[in-house]
């Protein structure tokens, strides 16, 4: 078999363990010389392809590959850049291959969710007809955990246990507080589409009497009335109330509530955000002094409160990505099956991309509580062993010691791309 | 010398590491049963005295008193709750006498701020006026880190480190995103009259050319052109920008920045905050997307990321405050002196009450870059060896193990309080 180089690319919104995925991709890549050479990063995600922007791995010290695995974000580079279809996008596709032939690329990790596991799938497609043998493996990633098959994406479990533990943290403050002052703390989260995140904030507390009181889902319509009177019964039974929100929540019409569709002076539309909103509510319908924050970046960031089995998952897809490709499969992704719940068993399988891809896993009806502001044994079932364990980085002066790489870039050997 | 009990309050904002201090103090006064019997401590703060709400923390098990060690937000609850001048509030500080008197309390330990300072030292006044002998002693606590004195309040190391690790991580994550999505991120922190906590944050890079780009202080009035100008250029250099902005900033007509004057359909003042008013500014005149982040009681609980210099310190004010009242010492408070920067050697002191009572400590003028946008090297030999070290919590299943107190009160000698 002949040695032919890799290309691994970062896709998407970054997490706190992508680059651990990365870090064991690079490693276990090296493990099988024999077949492959070099491993290339894109620049920016699969941007680095088109624009022949291909960072070589082999420049970076062991080391820095290794404190991959401890540091956040994206260490080359992702982007928000889907490819179309196959017609529509064709060229795309094509000047993906052209460039992979100009460097001897015979193996594709792309390592992302859903949007990825379909482009990874299509470039496998027009790899054969183009007649360029190509080996595409799509690698788990987003903190949305909305992948089908897989138990769960690497880079949910740090996100849950990030907005789980803050949750459980800024309780305690506000229960300290209440009797003379903040009553209601609002905390938004991330999760557009579905509630995961938000449920994870229910690992907090242990039932309807404690933190968080009150868990609004993007699954369930808002229902100003009901949410303001479940607010105000937790204030009047426990002294005060901890809502947690996912971003994602929508009003009757549909409308996501964090779009207040107010102006400022100059006609600009207010980008208030849903916790400032929601607080508001609070305040000026019940009159309880509130306080609220919003996690945004700070949660799947968050690299220095990992969980350890989202950390430990991160690192078996990426190995096992490689050792997909060794082994010839060609078009799947390494997902986790769970075997147990607790203890927590797990172990990799390879599904098809074909059948991940453009599907979208939601948070399932029965994970969230029949009041609609908490979440279920069954949920708690599912998402407790996923923020288990500390992965700590190391520190140096009292931060974090993340890596910068160099990302020197390969010659280029194209002419520039017009894309 | 008689027995006599103590009374130990928490007041105003909690911290990561009130309660670490209060562990403290609860268990020196039990290595002096000679002279201090029974600790009650105040419920939400120093309203449970003058309600006679006293919880017997001998009640408490040796193994919870411990976990106060690690357990952020006040154990006792806290209390927004100003005595005011010694002839104006009378009535108030006879009724602390009177409840102190009935439960035999001669040790008054007052865990807070500059309000708490000044409270205290009135206390120890009408003590002595009204021939009740009486030991006062002020502990500091405050994130906001402006008492006087001192080299520093306990409370403010480890939100200082979080906000620097914080912005640490999300700079990772926005330079991942900026070539195609995310180019500004905004940190709103806390500080509402001092930007200690802002320039924290500017321990996360190294200079100019690291995150954070820009950080707002309350000392500086708020340019918006030269903000613009700053972000844009920063863009234009390094591809991002990370903004991070105390939630203290104000117009040049002295009105806070968050407080945004528009008001939604109802007549309702927007309680925008300040990041999101900043990000909108930056989409709206510069074209840039923005991604923004609001803290709040995040910052101030996140225990799991304390610092061990600020953990020492809070232990170590705690320990102080009984040894100096079993010494006899009065109106005073235990405060941190710096003797070395690097490495960083500090012993403690106590200052007379009198002295430090309504002060505030500015972030002096040499802190902050001639530009306006960063710190100085003077201010990071100053708060860099105040994140220094972890001081982790012990977890179970993914979450830190946060001790609840049973919090059972002494029982009342006196008839209600009608204040």
């Amino acid at each position: 078999m002949a040695r032919r180089n890799a290309f691994y690319a970062q896709s998407g919104g970054v997490t706190a363990v992508i680059n651990a995925t990365a870090s064991a991709v690079i490693e276990t890549a090296s493990e099988h010389r024999d077949v492959i050479g070099k491993v290339y990063a894109g620049r920016n995600g699969i941007l680095g392809a088109l624009r022949e922007e291909l960072v070589d791995t082999g420049k970076e010290s062991r080391a820095a590959i290794n404190a991959l695995k401890h540091t956040p974000g994206g260490a080359f580079g992702s982007c928000r850049y889907k490819l179309k279809g196959l017609e529509e996008s064709r060229a795309q596709y094509e000047r993906l291959i052209e460039v992979f032939r100009a460097h001897n690329i015979g193996y594709f990790f792309y390592n992302g969710g859903n949007d990825s596991a379909d482009t990874a799938w299509k470039v496998s497609q027009i790899g054969r007809k183009m007649g360029y043998p190509l080996t595409c493996i799509g690698i788990p990633k987003t903190v949305d955990n909305d992948l089908i098959i897989t138990d769960t994406c690497p880079g949910f479990g740090s996100v849950a246990k990030y907005v789980a533990v803050s949750t459980r943290e800024a309780a305690l403050d506000v229960a300290s507080m209440a009797e003379t002052s903040t009553k209601v703390f609002i905390l938004e989260v991330m999760g557009r589409h579905a509630g995961w995140i938000a449920a994870a904030a229910g690992l907090a507390g242990e039932g309807r009497d404690q933190a968080p009181h009150v868990i609004l889902f993007p699954e369930r319509t808002f229902d100003q009335a009901g949410f303001l009177k479940r607010v105000d019964e937790c204030v009047k039974r426990y002294g005060y109330c901890v809502v947690v929100a996912s971003e994602g929540v929508r009003d009757a019409d549909g409308n996501f509530l964090s779009e207040g569709g107010t102006r400022d002076a100059f006609g600009h539309a207010q980008l208030g955000g849903l916790a400032p909103r929601l607080a508001d509510m609070v305040t000026s319908e019940l009159g309880h002094k509130h306080h609220w924050a919003v996690a945004d970046y700070l949660q799947r960031s968050a690299r220095h409160l990992a969980s350890k089995t989202d950390y430990d998952q991160a690192i078996a897809v990426g190995r096992a990505a490689v050792k997909l490709a060794v082994k010839g499969e060609n078009a799947v992704m390494p997902v986790i099956r769970r075997t147990s719940d607790a203890p927590y068993r797990w172990r990799i399988e390879s599904a098809q991309l074909g059948r991940i891809a453009n599907h979208e896993k939601k948070l399932p009806a029965g994970f969230i509580r029949p009041d609609g502001y908490g979440i279920t044994a069954k949920a708690r079932r599912y998402l407790a062993p996923l923020i288990a364990g500390e992965a700590y980085p190391p520190y140096s002066k009292g931060l974090p010691r993340y890596v910068t790489l160099k990302c020197e870039l390969a010659p280029k050997k194209l002419p520039p791309w017009e894309g």
